[in-house]
This record gives C-alpha cells, sequence and structure tokens, in this order.
C-alpha cells in the first residue's frame, strides 16, 4: 500500500472537495448565515458516507447541528474519537483579504479561505486519511468515530450536554483532534498543554446623558477618563497582572521547562519580524514561548465608548465599555480569576461612576503526560513522514472541547495539529501551507495504522 | 416711548414670526437639508428688511450664506455688530421629543423646538428690538450692523475668510452676541471668560494584523493595552493632567474669583442629581464652577478599539483610537498643549507599539474686563429689566467666533445669554422659555439706547 502515492494521485480531486466545504460561509457568530450553517454541516455528513463510514447521523441541537459517524469493525483494538468543527469565524475586515474568504484560491502553495486552516482544511484530513484506508486495505485497523460540531468559534455551548448524553454512543479509547499549529514549517509538535481563559465584559456608566464638555468639562465624572484608568490599573509597568491573586496556582517555571524552550530553539526575531514589530512586550523575566505557552495575561479584546466618527465631537461620554479576557494556566480557575478582577475594578473605579460586569468564557487550563503510548505513537507517525521527531509543546491557545473531551471520556487527547503559527488564524487572508496537507494525510494514516 | 407695551402687545405677531423660523430644518450638518438652509437664510433676509435695515446681503460663500445688513445714521455714536446664526443642531434622537423638533409649540411659558433657544431664538430678540426702535422713534440712536451665518454647528469653516475679506465693511467699536445661557433662571449673567479648546486624534498600532490572543497573548504588544496605559497616564489619581507644563499659563485662582463663586451661591447638589450621578468628579480642591469655568481639562472624546460587537472575540487588536480634547484657560495656546500632550504620548507609548497624532480644533481662551464701559452699560440694562445687576461669568464652553470677532475687529464682545441651562441645546426637547423672550427685548432694546 503506497499511501504517497494514493494521495498524490488523488490530490486534485481532494482540494477540488475542500475548496467546495471552503466556498460555503458557515459563520455561525452570525445569523444571516443559518442556512450555510446547515448546509455546511450536511456537506460534512455526505463526505463521511462517502468515505465510507457507517451510522452518519446530523443530530440537531438548541444550537447548530452536531454530526456524528463511526466504523467499528476492529474488535479488541482502540476506538479513535475524531473532533472537529464547520464553523468558521466572521471574515471583517473583508477589505483586508487579498482574494474573498469564502473564495478559495491556491497561491504559493497555499490555499487562501476564511476556514482552510481553522478548521475545515485541518478536519478533511482525517475523513480523507480515513477514505484511504478503507479503499486501500477495505477494513480499518481500529474503530473510529468522529465528532463535528459547528458552534466551537461560539465556544461550543451545545456540546457538553450533548457529550453527556451520548458519552456510550461516543466512548472513546484515545481522542484525536487537529484544530492548532504546529512549532513552525517542517518542526511538527505535540500538544502536551492548552491554555485555560476566562472573559469579562466591563461597563461603566455616568450621568445620565452625554454631556457637553465645554459646560460641564472638569466637573463631571467622563466614562471613558474612568474606565481607561480603571483598565491600566490592570497591569503595573512590567507587564505583569496587579490583580490579587492572579498568579496563584500558576506554576513556577522549572529549570528542565526552561531546558525544553532553549531546545525548541524558537525563532524570537523571526516572530517578531513575520509581525512587523519593532519589538515584542510581555511579562519581564520571561521568554516569548514561556509568555505565551506557560504565563497567564490579561489582554484587552475591546474598548469602546464615546464618539467614533470622523473629526471630533466634544462630548463628555455616559458609558464606556471593555471586553477583557486571561488566559490561564497551572490551577487558575476561571471563576475565580472573574471574581478577583471584579474585586479589583470594585475597589478601584472612580467616584461617580458605575460599575457593570459579566462574566464571560470559562475554561481551566488542560495538560497531558507527554509518557503517554497515545501521543508516542503520533510522534512515531509525525517522525516517519516529516522526518524529524515532534516536541511536545504548551500551547498558549485555549480549546474548550480539549478539556471537556478528556474530563467527560477520561481519555488522552492526542493534539495534532498541521497548521502553521502564521496562517492567519481569526484573521483576514487564513490560509493553509499545502506542504502540511500532504504530510498531514500522511502522519494521520500512519498514525491509526500504529495504533 | 413704553417698549413694554410695544412688545406686549406685539407678543402674539413676534411670536409667530419666530415660529415660522422655527419650523424650518435648517439643519447645517446634514446635506439633505441645504434647500431649507436657503429659505432659512432668505427668510432672515426679509426679517431685517422688515426690520427697516439697510443694505441687506446676501453673501455666497464655500458653504451656506451669510446675512449682512446695516443701519448706519447716528455719526459719531457707537456702531454695534451683532452676530447670530440660522443654522441648528441635527435633532437626534427624534423618539425623545414630545413633540416634533420644526413644529414650534408653547407648552407651560416655554417654546418647544430645535433652534427655540440656539439661537434662531435668540438672534429674533435683537432684530426685534431694533424693528421696535426704528418704528417707535424713526430712527436708531446708534449705528448697527448684522452679521448671520448658517455654518456656527459646523465650527465656522467660511466665517474666518469672510470677515477678513470684508472687514471695513464689518468694523464696529462692539460686538453683540446672543448664543448662550445666563446663569440660572432670573439670575442673568453676563459672559467675560470663555474656555479655548484644542483636540487631538491617538491612533496606536502594533502588529501587521490583528492576532489570537490565544497564539500569541502575552508575547505580543496589544494596541489596546498599549493605549489604555498611555491614556492612563495623562491623568493623576487627584484629576490633574499629568502633562509636563500642561499648567503653565493658567491663572491662579485669585481670592477675588473665589469670592465671585461663593457669590453666585451655585447649586452642586442640584447639578448632581439633575445628571443622576452619585457624586460629581474632578479636579481635586475646585469648586463645580472653577473646574468648569477656569480650570483645563483633558478629556477623552471617544476611545475604540478591537472587537465590539455582542459577545466575545479572544482577539488582539493591531490598532487603537482615541479622540483626546482639552478646554484651556488664560494663556494656555492650542498648539503648545497639543505639542505638549504629543510628547507626553512619545514618551510614555509602550514598546512594540507606534504612535501616531493628529492635531485637531485650536481655539484659544477669550478673557474681557468686566470693567469695560460696554460690559457696564449692558449690566445696567439687565438690572433695569431683571431688577437685579447680572452677574460676571467664566464660561466653560467654547464660542470660536468670539475669539475670531475680538481678533479680527480688536473691539469688546458683549455676550448676552438670555437661555437658561437646561434648555436642552444640542439634545431634544429644546425650548426657550418666554419669560426670557420678553425681558430679552426689553434689555436688548435699553442696552441698545444707553450706548
Amino acid at each position: 500500500m503506497n499511501y504517497e502515492r494514493y494521495f498524490s494521485e488523488n490530490k486534485d480531486q481532494h482540494l477540488s472537495e475542500l475548496m467546495e466545504i471552503l466556498s460555503i460561509p458557515s459563520i455561525s457568530a452570525l445569523s444571516d448565515y443559518s442556512s450555510d450553517m446547515i448546509r455546511a454541516a450536511n456537506w460534512f455528513a455526505s463526505q463521511l458516507i462517502h468515505a465510507g463510514m457507517e451510522y452518519v447521523e446530523i443530530h440537531l441541537t438548541d444550537g447548530f447541528p452536531i454530526v456524528t459517524a463511526d466504523y467499528l469493525h476492529a474488535p479488541g483494538k482502540p476506538t479513535v474519537l475524531v473532533y472537529g468543527h464547520y464553523d468558521v469565524q466572521p471574515v471583517d475586515p473583508l477589505p483586508l483579504w487579498t482574494t474573498p474568504p469564502f473564495e478559495p484560491e491556491i497561491r504559493d502553495g497555499k490555499l487562501y479561505a476564511r476556514g482552510a486552516t481553522d478548521d475545515k482544511g485541518q478536519l478533511f484530513l482525517h475523513i480523507k486519511a480515513v477514505e484511504a484506508i478503507l479503499k486501500q486495505e477495505g477494513t480499518l485497523p481500529i474503530n473510529i468515530k468522529f465528532c463535528i460540531e459547528g458552534e466551537e468559534e461560539l465556544t461550543s455551548p451545545n456540546l457538553p450536554s450533548f457529550l453527556e448524553e451520548h458519552q456510550q454512543m461516543l466512548a472513546a479509547d484515545v481522542l484525536l483532534i487537529s484544530d492548532m499549529a504546529m512549532l513552525e514549517k517542517g518542526r511538527p509538535s505535540i500538544t502536551v498543554g492548552l491554555r485555560g481563559v476566562c472573559s469579562l465584559e466591563v461597563s461603566v456608566r455616568t450621568a445620565n446623558s452625554d454631556l457637553h464638555s465645554g459646560l460641564f468639562g472638569g466637573g463631571v465624572p467622563n466614562a471613558l477618563n474612568a474606565l481607561v484608568s480603571l483598565l491600566a490599573s490592570l497591569h503595573d509597568k512590567a507587564g505583569k497582572v496587579t490583580v490579587e491573586g492572579f498568579y496563584e496556582g500558576v506554576p513556577e517555571i522549572t529549570p528542565s521547562m526552561r531546558a525544553e524552550v532553549v531546545e525548541m530553539n524558537h525563532d524570537e526575531e523571526g516572530v517578531r519580524k513575520s509581525l512587523g514589530l519593532d519589538a515584542l512586550y510581555g511579562e519581564e523575566g520571561y521568554s516569548f514561548i514561556e509568555r505565551v505557552g506557560v504565563r497567564p495575561t490579561l489582554d484587552f479584546n475591546g474598548v469602546y465608548g464615546g464618539f467614533q466618527g470622523e473629526g471630533l465631537k466634544t462630548v463628555i461620554p455616559r458609558e464606556a465599555h471593555a471586553k477583557i479576557s486571561c488566559r490561564l494556566v497551572g490551577e487558575q480557575d476561571p471563576q475565580d480569576i472573574i471574581n478577583k478582577i471584579t474585586r479589583h475594578l470594585e475597589d478601584s473605579i472612580q467616584p461617580g461612576a458605575k460599575l457593570f460586569v459579566k462574566s464571560g468564557f470559562q475554561v481551566p487550563a488542560f495538560r497531558l503526560d507527554s509518557k503517554n503510548v497515545f501521543l508516542q505513537l503520533a510522534a512515531d507517525a509525525y517522525e516517519e513522514v516529516y522526518g524529524i521527531r515532534p516536541l511536545f509543546t504548551r500551547d498558549g491557545g485555549t480549546i474548550p472541547v480539549v478539556e471537556m473531551f478528556s474530563r467527560i471520556f477520561q481519555a488522552p487527547v492526542v493534539l495534532m495539529g498541521f497548521g502553521l503559527p502564521d496562517e492567519n488564524l481569526h484573521a483576514p487572508n487564513e490560509h493553509f501551507n499545502l506542504e502540511n496537507f500532504d504530510k498531514g494525510l500522511l502522519t494521520i494514516t500512519s498514525f491509526l495504522k500504529r495504533l
């Protein structure tokens, strides 16, 4: 069985199928695209049938459908549950896209489209790997299940109850997810740590109407002045979060972790250049890899209030808003962090201004032991295809489903990322490097056969 | 000559004329109303002719027309130049108006309509006072000129060049403007100070695209984090502006100014309640009247960046923006203040973030000596009509034309406000208290006769 030749011969066909699903604007956050969401779910169901999977089902939820399927003809062999999602992020700002986000185009060996890597492209690899083995060998060496949802970009609100209800149907020995990036081009990695996340929406309100800054300026609280000083109080000059107790439960970086980081030989200067930055910035005393991998953060994702039009308007705004999120590590508890930030804000709000806080996301950080046998088999598969053993890395991102799956099924999670860090996930000009499309197919195939 | 009887007998006629011009939606900011702007200019020209003024002219400009007229038959007597504007602010939010903004209605002795007090109503008083004297006495005791523009609400972009070009035609010994409020009902005041204003638009840019906070959070500069800490550095905890040299040229409050403030017996608690605030807020060590009248400010009028939609998006924004304006007093120079703020921002910007600053408004503060003979005559006129000598007050607002007129014509400016502070200028349900309509006519008549 020469899978390299198989995938090479079928590459045009595979790419044309992938471009088909990338043309469907399945944006879960925007209600205008509801019918596209259904189309995308149906498309993946058809793909699974076409691949030879059985019991393909489209389950209705309170949100968008979840697609499941299985192929369970290897008694005594492990069962793998593959997770992926068919929804994508919104595309604004649209003018920054070189080609329209839902008109896939290949340029310089990269496939450009919203969802190319997150996650339609990576999910597609798993379906095609299974299809390849079934076509070439008539059966699968393991048992496999799929669970494909359409609300990942909304933090999967309906997935937990679905998993609880279908625990038996979805039970597996190992979970397999490709919804992340590898270390860098040509340097594969397997994620053994993910940061958690929590978020808050903060509003400050002052007078009962916007006020004229000539008549009132200097004598009344300005919601924006109040919000800005409130937000600024959350960090010190060294980039540390000043919220009391924020760093409780954050593991100290050990010498062995420092050694792993050195082994990665990460190209900080390359990151800086590729982002067009004069300088990287972060918490004093840590490298870039440490800052994004094992240190918690507090970022403002949106701040707005007052006049945003052209020119100037001398208004004293009555309200101002901020969206804040934290990436969490170690034992930091999302609800506890939200409480601590809220207390800090309450203690720091300026006289005359009222504070309103609303909780958002809450996902704890996630850790896996890299010595786990499934992770080692995945590393073997990577090594076979990429010619280099992957590093076990801690990723800065949060994949809520990972924590959820591992908690509900008590099974290890193999996080095989085939994206690259600069592929513009959630941003204009998202793309997928086709080198990893080819190698991803081979790596997954090899992994499934090794189990 | 009993002017009280004259104005009383003609009140219905006068109000019906005023309601006519208040029915014309002359909103200068919205191009849909261009033909209404012309109608409003024509209406004032007809009024001036009807009042007995001579050389009534409608001058075209690059924007909306300027109406001028004069009556110069008192050789050896002073010449008064009356300024007013026929344009009004937009009316949104329309649903908050009790009656439609351009269908004037009298309720409880108040005339409700957009422009009722700012400035059609107040300007109208001057025309009717001149008409009254001409009708009753056949001539005027002084020389008078009118200059009525239609772009005040747009900050008078075409007025400076018009004034320069027609300097001789408009030359006067004193300028007379009624486009402001008195201290409170029954307590007339003459404005002898206006704050200046300067403004800046500030942008912070970081990476060449928005970034995923999971992958990059903690390791790269966040434009919002950078902007927030930058803006917060402009004030200290006591509400003082921390920009080096900001307070240079700001006059110390003298014991006599403090005494004047005490004499005003201003109702701070009433202001607080009417604005729905828990507390007023401002620079430590100053009363509300001092804060808004004789102290400079630095306010954020708009701040925005990142995600503003519903819910949360864990994005690290690449750019963030702020609109800043300062009210200026004393000798503070607008350009100098802009330079000082810019320098402060440049010195405080976080590594990895780039700063962009654009200058905006620049109007110096304005001061008049209350001992000036014209101001004392105006005070006499008020005292005759209101039975109480007006206070000389410093207003927190900026009226760019005042500074412009006094600079170009080198003449004192008498600022006789007949509005009240709670008459909803620039807001829904603008109105004009008819008590000040009646007393305003008498006060202006008395002032003109006293000159």
